[in-house]
C-alpha cells in the first residue's frame, strides 16, 4: 500500500531508532567507561539515560525538583508548588482524584506509546471528542454568533446542524449544474450521493434528524422519540460552531487518544525506576554552572545549602532555554544568543474537584473537551474515575489566568462554566488548584516558542557546545509534546553515541 | 437551555421510571405479597426481577441456559456452544482475552449506563471511531471506486480528503454565486470561513495537509515531516468513503461509547448477583408450557430430566418471540399471532485470537473498527488490553457466514482481512470462535426484525395476555440494545405494579 504512495502512514515512527549498544563501542571504550551528566529529568532527560543506559553509558540525572518529570505533572492531594511570585498552594482533592497539570493526551502515533509499552505502563482512553460535551460562543465586540450566542449546544447537534446544511448547499450547487466546470456528471451524481449521506438529507433538504439527539428519547412501547427542529441554516452559519470540527482532524487530535492509567507522571515515574532511581538521579539539586572542558564537562549544582561538582564525558542538557539562559555557562556567544531567543508559553490549568460526578450523572457527559470562545478556552471532563462519586474538571486551560490571584483564577474560571453549566458549577464545587506555567520555577513556561519560527537559534542549539548536547521537545517538530522529548532524546543519544564510538576508536 | 429547545438533550431519559415501592401498595397486597415468574435471566428478565424486587416482590427467574445474559454474551476460553445444527465449539482463547458475541457498546445516553453505576460495574472506552482504521471498498459488478479500489484507507486520510474537496466545491459555490438565492452575502462569507477551517484549504483549495498524515511523521532536529499528496477531487468521490462518515455521527454510535471492563457479561452477572442468585435464578429449565389461570399463570419447565411446574400471580415472559411462539401456550390467538410476526435478524461474530497485537505494534490502531463492503462488514480491533501480547480481533460482524461450516468461517474472514492486513493476518492467528445467532438455541437471531415496521403485531405484545406480560429489546424503539430491554423491562415493571396496587385495594 505504501509503495503506491496513497496510504500515507501514521504509522511510520518519526525516527528509525535504534537504541546504543554497547557493541557498537571499541574496546578501548567499553573498557573505560563514558560518563554522561544529564540535567533535567524531565521526559528528555530520563529518556537520554534510559536509551544510553542500555549500551552502558555511566548517566547521572540532575534534577532541581524533588520528583522526576519536570512539566508532565499530576496534580494529587498533598501536592505542594511555589510559584516564581512565592505564592504556595496545596493541593487539597481527595485520594485517587487528579488532574494532568501539563501534557494529558497522547496520540495513536507517537512515539510515547513506545515506551509505555516498554516500561509497562497502562494506558487508557483519553476522551478528546465526545458528542456530548459542548461548544459555546459569547458575543465579542466584534462578532454576533447570532441566535446561538451564549447558547451551549452538544457536538452531536452542531455536527448534524453543519453538516446537514452544507451538504444541502453542495446537493443543490451539484444538482443545479454550479459546479459543472470542475465535476464531470459522474462525479455531480456521486457529490449528491455524498451530501445526501453525510447530511442525512430528505429530498436534498436538511430539516433535522436523530444525529442531533431527541428532545424526548426513545424507549420502550410506543416512545418512538422526538426530534427537535433545528435553528435556520443562516443561525448555523452565525453561530460558527462549524469552524471548531477540524480541532478533531489534527493529526495530533484526532481521536482515539490515550492517557497513562492513574497520571501522566506514570511514564516519567517509570522510566526513572528503570534508569536506577535515586542511584541515578539527584533530586533538590539545581545546576549553578555549567563548563564545558577539553575532555569533558563540569557542572556544579546546590545541594543541601552546599555547592557540588560533578564531572563527566559528555552532558545532555535538557533544563528548557528559559532558565538555561540563567544558568552560567563557558558556552560559545553563539549558544548564549540562541538560548535567549525561544520564549516559554504562557499557559494554565485550574482543576476542579466536585462533590458529585453532575456532568455525568445530568448531562451524561463522560469525558470529553467543551469548546468556548470565553478565556477558559476548554473545560475538560476527567477521562477516568466513570460513574464515580467525585471527579476532577479542568475548569479552564488558558494562558488568561496567569496574572490573577490564586483566588480569583477559580472565581472566573467558576463564573464562566456556571453561564454553560448552571449552578452546580459553584455550588457543588469543593476545592480547586491552579497552575500556571510562566510562574513555575525551572519551568517558566508551559513550552516554548520560537519568534519568528524556527531558525539560526534552533540551528544553533541542535549542535553540541563542545562536550554538551542540548536536548527537549523544544529542538523537535512536536513541541509541547511528550513524543517531542523522546524523539529529541533519541536524536541526541545516536549523535552522542556515534561520537564516542569515532572518540574512542 | 432546554426551554429554548435549542438543546435537544440526549441526556433526558426516555422514561421518567420510578422503581415500584412496598409503599405503593394497600396493605392487604404487602401482607399477602406477590408471587412473579420470569421467563429469561437476559437483561430484560433481570432487569424486571431487579426492579420488582425493590418492591419486595417474590420473583422467580427461569432460564433454559446454565447462565444469566442471555445474548448479551462474553466469549472467553472454555466456553462451549452447541448451535441448533448440533455442532459444538470450544473455545481455546487464552486466558484473560474475550470477545463480546452479542451486544459490544454503550452509548453516553442509554440507561444501561446508570444500571453500571447502580450495580457498580466498571466501564471503560469502546473505541468506536478511531483515526487510524481503515475504510476498504473493492470494486463490485454493480460498482467501480476508481484508483483507491482494493486500498486500505485510514479514516484520518479519507476524511482530510473528502472534506479538503467537498470544502473546495463549497467556498467555490458561494464565491462565485451560485448559492446566492439561498445565503445572504454575509452568510455567503460565513460559508467560506467555514469551509476554509473545515477543508484546511489554502487560497480556496485543497491540497493535503497534515490531517491525513505523515508519508515521513515529523520528529525532533530538522525533520519537519512529510506530508503525502491526496488524489484527485474525482478519486475521492468515486472511492466513496465519504458515505461512511455519517456512521460517527449516529445517535447510538456516535463517540464515545463505553463497555463493562472484562465483558459486557459483567452487567447481567452484575444483576443476577443483586438479586440474589440462584436463589432467585433456576437455570437449565426451558419452559414447556405457560397457562394463564383466571387468577394466577402456571409455568412448567424441564428440569434435571423432570417437568416440573410453578404458580405465581404474575409471569413476564422476557424470552425472543422466535422461541416463544414455539411453546405451547393458553394465548389468545391474537397473542399468537403477534408472536409469529417478527423474525431473527441474521448476524453473527468471529473472534481472531492473534499471537501478537500487530494492529497496535505495526500500524498504531488502538481499538476501532475498519468498515468494508466485504461481507466481513467491519473488523473490530479490541478496546482492552492494550500494549499487551496477545488480543482477540473480531474479523467479520455480518449475517453472510451463518450457513457457512465453521472452519469456513474462519478461512473466508482470513481471506478477507488478508486482502487489508497482509499476511500476519493469517500468520499470526493462533485460534478462532465464532457464533452465528440465527443458530443460537433460545435467541434464533441477533435481535428482532417486524416486518414491515412496528405494527398490530408489536402493540399486541405491549399488551398483557390474561397475567402474562411481554419484555424485550424488541418491544422497544432501541431493539439491539440493552437499553431497549431495560425500558421495556421498566415499562411492564411499571405497569405490573399498577395493576397489583389497583387488584389488591
Amino acid at each position: 500500500m505504501e509503495a503506491l504512495g496513497l496510504f500515507a502512514s501514521p504509522a511510520e515512527a518519526a525516527t528509525d531508532f535504534a537504541p546504543p549498544r554497547a557493541a557498537d563501542l571499541p574496546d578501548a571504550a567499553r573498557a573505560r567507561g563514558t560518563k554522561v551528566v544529564i540535567l533535567g529529568a524531565g521526559t528528555a532527560g530520563l529518556a537520554a539515560a534510559y536509551e544510553l543506559g542500555k549500551a552502558g553509558y555511566d548517566c547521572t540525572v540532575l534534577e532541581a525538583r524533588d520528583r522526576p518529570g519536570g512539566r508532565a505533572k499530576t496534580i494529587r492531594g498533598g501536592d505542594k508548588l511555589t510559584d516564581t511570585d512565592g505564592v504556595t498552594q496545596v493541593c487539597r482533592f481527595d485520594d485517587g482524584l487528579y488532574f494532568n497539570a501539563g501534557p494529558a493526551r497522547i496520540p495513536n502515533h507517537h512515539v510515547t506509546l513506545d515506551y509505555c509499552r516498554e516500561l509497562g505502563v497502562a494506558i487508557e482512553a483519553l476522551v478528546n471528542a465526545n458528542a456530548e460535551s459542548l461548544y459555546y460562543h459569547e458575543n465579542t465586540g466584534s462578532t454576533d454568533y447570532g441566535e446561538l450566542a451564549s447558547t451551549p449546544v452538544t457536538h452531536r447537534q452542531a455536527k448534524a446542524d453543519v453538516y446537514g446544511y452544507i451538504s444541502e448547499l453542495l446537493a443543490q450547487a451539484a444538482d443545479q449544474g454550479a459546479l459543472d466546470t470542475v465535476l464531470s456528471p459522474d462525479d455531480a451524481e456521486r457529490l449528491i450521493e455524498l451530501a445526501t449521506s453525510l447530511g442525512g438529507l430528505t429530498g436534498g433538504k436538511y430539516a433535522g434528524n436523530s444525529r442531533r439527539g431527541y428532545v424526548d428519547a426513545p424507549g420502550a412501547g410506543h416512545d418512538a422519540g422526538v426530534v427537535g427542529t433545528p435553528p435556520s441554516m443562516s443561525a448555523i452559519l452565525q453561530s460558527r460552531f462549524g469552524t471548531r470540527f477540524s480541532f478533531e482532524f489534527g493529526f495530533d487530535q484526532a481521536m482515539m487518544m490515550w492517557q497513562p492509567v492513574g497520571g501522566m507522571d506514570r511514564i516519567s515515574a517509570a522510566l526513572a525506576a528503570a534508569i536506577g532511581g535515586r542511584r541515578r538521579i539527584t533530586y533538590n539539586a539545581p545546576v549553578t554552572q555549567i563548563t564545558n572542558l577539553p575532555d569533558g564537562v563540569r557542572v556544579s549544582y546546590r545541594q543541601g545549602g552546599r555547592t557540588r561538582t560533578i564531572d563527566a564525558d559528555y552532558c545532555i542538557a535538557t533544563i528548557p532555554p528559559m532558565v538555561l539562559k540563567t544558568i552560567p555557562s563557558n558556552f560559545a556567544q553563539a549558544t548564549k544568543d540562541a538560548l535567549a531567543v525561544p520564549t516559554g508559553a504562557n499557559t494554565g490549568k485550574i482543576g476542579l474537584q466536585y462533590g458529585r460526578r453532575w456532568w455525568e450523572e445530568d448531562d451524561k457527559i463522560f469525558g470529553g473537551i467543551t469548546a468556548t470562545n470565553m478565556d477558559i478556552s476548554g473545560i475538560w471532563y476527567p477521562s477516568s474515575g466513570f460513574l464515580g462519586r467525585k471527579g476532577v474538571v479542568v475548569g479552564y486551560y488558558s494562558g488568561s489566568y496567569t496574572d490573577l490571584p490564586v483566588a480569583d483564577r477559580e472565581t472566573r474560571a467558576v463564573a464562566q462554566g456556571v453561564k454553560i453549566h448552571g449552578a452546580k458549577y459553584r455550588d457543588e464545587l469543593e476545592t480547586s488548584f491552579s497552575i500556571a506555567w510562566p510562574k513555575e520555577p525551572y519551568s517558566l513556561g508551559g513550552w516554548v516558542n520560537w519568534p519568528g519560527g524556527r531558525g539560526a537559534a534552533y540551528d544553533q542549539l541542535l549542535r553540541p557546545d563542545g562536550r554538551t548536547y542540548f536536548a527537549g521537545d523544544h529542538l523537535s517538530y512536536l513541541i509541547a509534546w511528550q513524543a517531542g522529548a523522546f524523539e529529541s532524546a533519541r536524536q541526541v543519544v545516536t549523535a552522542l553515541h556515534e561520537r564516542v564510538a569515532v572518540t574512542a576508536a
